[in-house]
């Protein structure tokens, strides 16, 4: 079954070992730390930090999905080939509506290399 | 089979009679005119223009998909109550790596009405 | 922006010409023409009849999707490599439960020819 | 971040108190344990046993997922409605084309209630 390749999993030593392997797999939920409820609100996903993914028919990013806690909230799929059939940064925004405060997190699944989770982003949700 | 809902199928008088049923279905493409080669490039989609689209759990819009021509490029599944179960503009960025010219169009499905396209949308990539 | 090829716009000659081009792209919906209210119903969708497609890494089948008139039913998605990279029928069994008569037709997505339309398959739906 | 609920990590008291719920969302996957190298395959992946899972608008099986070890080899979007906006098993038969022997999983999401796998299946694949 699926493992799920979580940061926190993982050793300190393993991660400066292959840096750019757990890098360029590791979706990163980037927002501000505050909402104001029922406004529009912006979130970016984006895979990996310093090193891009491949974007080869036989190797991409074939998902990225947004969660709320267990809520789903939006789930894109790639096609091979967005990124122009070579190494980039998959990234996209997202405008939600807060009602309450948030706990997100991002999956991200490769071709290859199973599927990746973000650390969770706190968000408050005030009046 | 389903009807695909394309602006210029439509008669002037029946948009002027509906308009807001048309403003709230259509997917609109935005994106700059022009784009590098071989560099990000953002294109938003959002849904309607002036009137914003229900979200609620028996009317919502379930997906909005990115094409260049033939080719799928990216694909948005919603749950709904993203938008915090009320009316609200689905809205999304994606950031697509172009080598060719490319004339991209959206599609978006709403769980009760059916299937919307927008208008083509042109994009020359020079060097 | 996405062409839908579909049986009924392609001439005679054209079909005979390229017979296996357009065998192994279109889905055909197949059930019974009847169906008892309320019980659950086999749908199977598949594509291709005499030519299987192919499933490699740059070119296979990427989604199919049943709908009921403009109400989508269920959407798969598949990575390349499900039929072991190697031709074969897409092929896939839904098991719904219908209210009312229906008008279902299938749509394919071929990761390098576009998107692909059944004909429509009549069902009804008696006590 | 979303928990992924699996049998194995469940009490036997727990399960007994609330054998239901847990049957309703749990995702079996059905198929012989030996499969001919590349030859088709039927993997059923079905909710529940005993006790059918809603299919209202605001409580539904939004996916489920096939998976080979780290591998996504199909995955089914519903829309609310799918069995007639009533309980009923959701299931669906997949046709792969083996090559190597399988850890085979299957993953559903309900849109109120998370995330759940099934046990894995073990399929050997010989000549």
């Amino acid at each position: 079954m699926p493992r799920i390749f979580k940061s926190v999993d993982i050793s300190k030593e393993e991660k400066e070992l292959r840096k750019d392997y757990f890098d360029r797999h590791s979706p990163n939920v980037i927002c501000k730390d505050r909402a104001k409820r029922g406004e529009k609100f912006k979130v970016k996903v984006k895979l990996g930090d310093e090193y891009p993914h491949p974007d080869e028919t036989g190797h991409f990013i074939e998902y990225v999905q947004l969660w709320n806690r267990e809520t789903l909230l939006a789930d894109v799929r790639y096609g091979a080939g967005t990124l122009g059939n070579k190494a980039g940064h998959i990234e996209v925004d997202f405008y939600i509506v807060p009602q309450n405060s948030m706990n997100l997190s991002a999956m991200a699944l490769c071709s290859n290399h199973g599927l990746w989770q973000s650390d969770p982003k706190e968000v408050q949700v005030t009046d």
